[in-house]
């Protein structure tokens, strides 16, 4: 059976709160999901970043804090921040309830073994080998403070990673995020030890691969030992952002399918940096947000919501709540882009994707330009033919004769699956 | 209407004749064509480099030789080598006979204007402006040492340019191959130039640009302007040659579609090389040959055969006669390469391409490796499902039970239609 | 005996007169070094490029103009600019005026043989080859459309540079400067064989290599077959080109000596640019034009000067006829710069020169910045003692104690010789 | 007064000790010094890293080990290999011994602050900050495990260097060699901070940085910095090491001059790697040596003797106690390499340098081919006039005319003063 056998769909705790997300607010969000989008086929709640950090109040980490950690060097939630993993639990409560909203339940974490642990040289579990001896003293991470790299080669680094993901699959885990690792050179040792202590673990976890840009020369290895991984570096609120975002998903969009999705990162909308002020919204205008929704869709990217579900207003539930949209991550394969070129002064951008069933297709007309402007696609430019064009975004049906045509706002898009 | 709305299909005298083709060759591969090749839907005939040369016996080039040429710095063709070409009536008679076959006749030019017309400073027909004054000094060709580039900001090279392509228009030429330019930094203005010339000249030919590697950040541009560019240097009968192109045709696939091809070159099989001898067959086994054209129609690339028609064996002659092959080329989209892992030590590389019609699809297993290899590819590793499989090779039908699967020879191909 | 024991000193037509100086201008310059700067060292008078063009009017050259040229394809003056040149005489009657004055004759080439030579397909004199066969058809100059380059590995381009220098050896020339070869790529074939037919022709003649920057990663080879090859690009009037030279003068310093001497380019000093009006002088301030001048000095650069003697004003006449700064050429070696650093907000640079003969050394301390500042060096930073300073430029003499110190203007320079 | 006014001389720990190193050895290659050494102007006894490591053996760290540390995060002498550390007094005794003969006091430090402080969190001595507001978490040696680097804009770490250069002055400390910042990028902060401490210190100490290669881009603030920097990597005895040198040397060399001396390394000659065996002497031949001796001192490098100084034979110590080659040191300036030719099949290099008291120089006539060569330096190539040539290492003098010249051994020199 295919882990991932379509894109993953979530919420991620990051973009809202930062490395200080607690008990509560992911019960939260839970619950929201479970009542208003499980049944659009969203499933995951992960708890992204140093759940293990008592005093991180923001997305900034702080340096050589004190971490809660088991005797065998095992990362633990901090109980000031999920009282639920008091006496040793970790998070098998809290999974324990996400599941029991019929959703699956997924954590973050750094690749490698905690200095902390490397400094009281714990023993690792199971293993000869203490922390001292599986860590690298000169393998840091560039923005995080709390790990070193393991020796991969040693034996003690295999054990290690099986006492995390044993550990991990008898919280009840079903998705983990591993960070510093997928942009990073000589990084293949590691993810091959992470991907097998996950199959040893017997239980199946989605294994999700942080920061981009990973590198497409390495397309092959993370199609074979990695479910998702990240094709860009953070991906925030910005415009900038969003456009590059389209060159990204020409290079990696050929790399989409069952198993293996390229990600292009946590969706920033509704309420997000809520642990800064609680007037904070997204900055993309709702031009953007369907624009970025609809490229997702097209490249078959997995969907990780970034904002506080409970603060979602009417227009942000239904970017996520579109059927005819959602659809498209599960009936098409082969999408690409078609054509990028400038029209009356706008930069145009064209996607398509037939579908599996063999019944026509989907039809994206992006504008990265700063205007309206009128972008049309004749069809025998791409080789099919179509009586008619669904418009996912305005829900209306056109007829076709030979093109799809229409007017795209400023940094829109215009959507349309073909019959 | 689009010129070149599939990928052009044809035969081109370089593999075999190099600079020195003649009348007489070209009528009999033409002959041969009509007869044999026609009913498939091959229909280009083209004259490779220096037709104008009159002393040329090889592929290799005489510097500073004498080139006929008309008073306003056109090249003509030389009667030595097409005598029908006398009396200044230049290709239309070789032209015309082609047409007479139902096929189309093509040419190949290098960009620029003749030294030789810049040392006579011929003034260019219908413009106020000399051969010295159009071209510039320090851009001349690496390889060959024939012209000038043009100074393409100057209205007397627009006017150069219209003045052959109004001549070739003329004498009934359908397909122009511009060499010296796709691959060439600052090759926009040229470009746009000649796609210009064959607009003003009011005859349809498609335009083929060489020589490769052509930039995938040009794609875009290419697109508009060209209907087939070379995406390799100069593609020959070694194996080193066809594994690299899996890695080109990976880069550029998504590019291929009515009006614009991507080109993977001549298809060096059969009788090559006889300008040298005429024991000189192709060095491509029988594998390497089926892998060539699974791989060229996979991903839509326009078809050349390089070899002499007339010497063509039963073998040759069913590699491009094999019409479930050719209609890949006219009835697919989207393809794209799936997955590249090594199997039992072979590096195997596995291609998909979906019908337009809906109607399934088609499923490449190449094996790159030196020994046979079992290839198997799950159908729900891709999104589909199929009931039976065509091996277009082997001529088979066979079940198909959640994969397809084969026993794939050294340097081979299994190459199935999916129902 | 070796050539060009100490940097040459002379005059060049091209700072004045670009492709355009005439044969009257030579003399007069001539007769003006023979009677005022003789006597201070200064003996080349050299005429620049294209003097077999007749009408080459300024710097700029006229693409694919006819050039004056003996039936063997070599260059010869154009008689309406150089009317002594009549009956095939060539230079020779204008060298023997030169050297009649006490003075020596130089002149300009570009390497390679002329295009027309080859689109006339000449004879090399003395030679079984002719001129297309010795000519690389895809080495061209960038920036200049005379020449093409010779195939050095063919015995006719040995022959042909043999045939030229054998002319200028019979003209009486001492000088060539030779041009698009110093910073080329794959350049050292032909230089030998340059200097190699300089050997042969029996003459003794100073080889001088442009265009600038040559690559100190060939010093050792510029060394061996060049008397001086140029550093930079063309330099000219403009401070932000001074200014860099010190960098080159600091990475070239190591290779000045008898026989090979990195040459800083001319010295546009007085009249320049008379081509375009006669009211053209020097950009560069007094301060700067010493800066250059005790520069080219310290670091014993060949000393060309670029304006037109005749308008020199008395300030400009004292920079070149100074003779307690021109001895430094002749009497130092192993100069290099101490120190640059920042004082009081501008860039100061600092550069010592020992005498040969063992009597102290000369000190030059250069202020880079916008404003005046006082720069001192501490004869114990460099290791040496002395007891008076004679400042060379303000010709007063001042006691040392321990360190050489002075306000110095902007873009200025204090140099003095240590006793 | 100039801080290491000529080449510092002495002996490191490193060559044959490794990071195990004791007091014992120490003082008794401080006695031989004294005995043997002094009188030829060698001075400084340098206990080169990790001398707070209790447990290293060998030229290997071990990551993570417990090292020796105030309450302060200051490193102390591991008791168990220097005993007279005893009661906090640290190297106090140690060097006040190494005084009491005549000689100087060196230590090696890595730059930063002990991971080991940081993670224990120590107040740094005299400051409001502690050890982990000063680590940068992301700053780590790449080859050794026991420091961070510190965050140069903070004042706690301007503190943390004054309260260890402090303690070096107290102590009694005269050269401190500070190891992974020389060629570090973005070093300039930190190498600013320690030379501060020093002279906040208020003891005099020779800066030296480690390890190479430096950037020659650098050079002006390593002038202004530092007393000495490493110009390579570590250097050992392989020919291919020495060999590389004569390009390093040929960069650096006019940087040479008091209070900043670009630094070959060490000098692996007679008993080196003890640590390993007791049979482990230099695998350099006695050209070899004779090479490298010739070079350090031509170009004024620091001369730093790495091996077992009571193991030195005859030859070894005639190497160190050549008076006339040492004076080359202390007496010349400006030196630089000649030429760098090919002769009968070898490479030779010759470098000269000028004495500053105007009595002739020093000529070095080097060997780096694979067979015995006759090499020859006219004097006139160089500009001066000599009439005898003392043979440095030969001991004979022989009269000049016109030229030095001789029979020079493989990978081996003949140097000579002129006179």
């Amino acid at each position: 059976m295919i882990t991932a056998k379509y894109p993953p769909m979530g919420w991620n705790s990051w973009d809202c709160y930062g490395a200080a997300v607690d008990e509560k607010t992911v019960k939260a969000n839970a619950d929201y999901m479970a009542k208003n989008l499980r049944q659009y086929g969203w499933e995951y709640i992960v708890v992204d970043i140093e759940w293990y950090q008592p005093t991180v109040r923001t997305h900034e980490y702080l340096p050589f804090a004190e971490l809660v950690m088991d005797k065998n060097g095992r990362l633990m939630p901090a109980e000031n921040r999920f009282p639920s993993a008091k006496d040793g639990k970790g998070f098998a409560p809290l999974a324990e309830y996400v599941h029991s909203l019929g959703l699956k339940f997924g954590i973050h974490i750094m690749r490698g073994i905690p200095r902390q642990a490397v400094h009281e040289d714990c023993p690792v579990l199971g293993s000869e080998f203490t922390a001292r001896q599986v860590a690298e003293f000169n393998d840091v991470c560039e923005w995080n403070p709390d790990m070193y790299g393991l020796n991969y080669n040693c034996k003690g680094a295999e054990d290690y990673y099986n006492s995390i993901f044993k550990l991990y699959a008898e919280w009840g885990v079903d998705f983990v995020k591993v960070d510093d690792i997928a942009r990073n050179n000589d990084n293949e040792g590691e993810i091959m030890l992470i991907a097998n202590a996950i199959k040893n673990s017997g239980r199946e976890m989605v294994l999700s691969l942080s920061p981009g840009p990973a590198k497409t020369s390495q397309a092959e290895f993370l199609k074979k030992y990695a479910n998702m991984w990240r094709i860009t570096d953070d991906f925030w609120d910005k415009w900038e952002l969003l456009y590059a975002m389209f060159e990204r998903a020409e290079a990696w969009c050929n790399h989409s399918g069952p198993g293996h999705w390229p990600d292009c990162d946590m969706l920033p909308i509704g309420p997000i940096n809520q642990v800064y002020s609680k007037d904070n919204r997204t900055n993309f205008t709702r031009d953007e947000q369907k624009t970025m929704m609809s490229l997702w869709c097209m490249m078959r990217s997995p969907l990780m919501i970034g904002g506080e579900l409970n603060g979602f207003d009417e227009f942000t539930l239904s970017l996520v709540t579109n059927p005819e949209l959602l659809e498209i991550e599960k009936t098409t394969f082969c999408a690409h882009m078609l054509e990028r070129k400038e029209v009356d002064g706008c930069e145009t951008i064209t996607w398509f994707a037939p579908r599996v069933d063999g019944t026509g297709g989907y039809l994206a007309l992006f504008n990265a330009g700063e205007k309206p402007v009128t972008i049309s696609v004749p069809l025998d430019s791409i080789g099919i033919t179509a009586h008619e064009a669904y418009d996912i975004w305005e829900k209306t049906t056109e007829p076709v004769d030979g093109a799809v045509s229409g007017v795209v706002e400023k940094h829109g898009v215009k959507l349309v699956r073909l019959k």
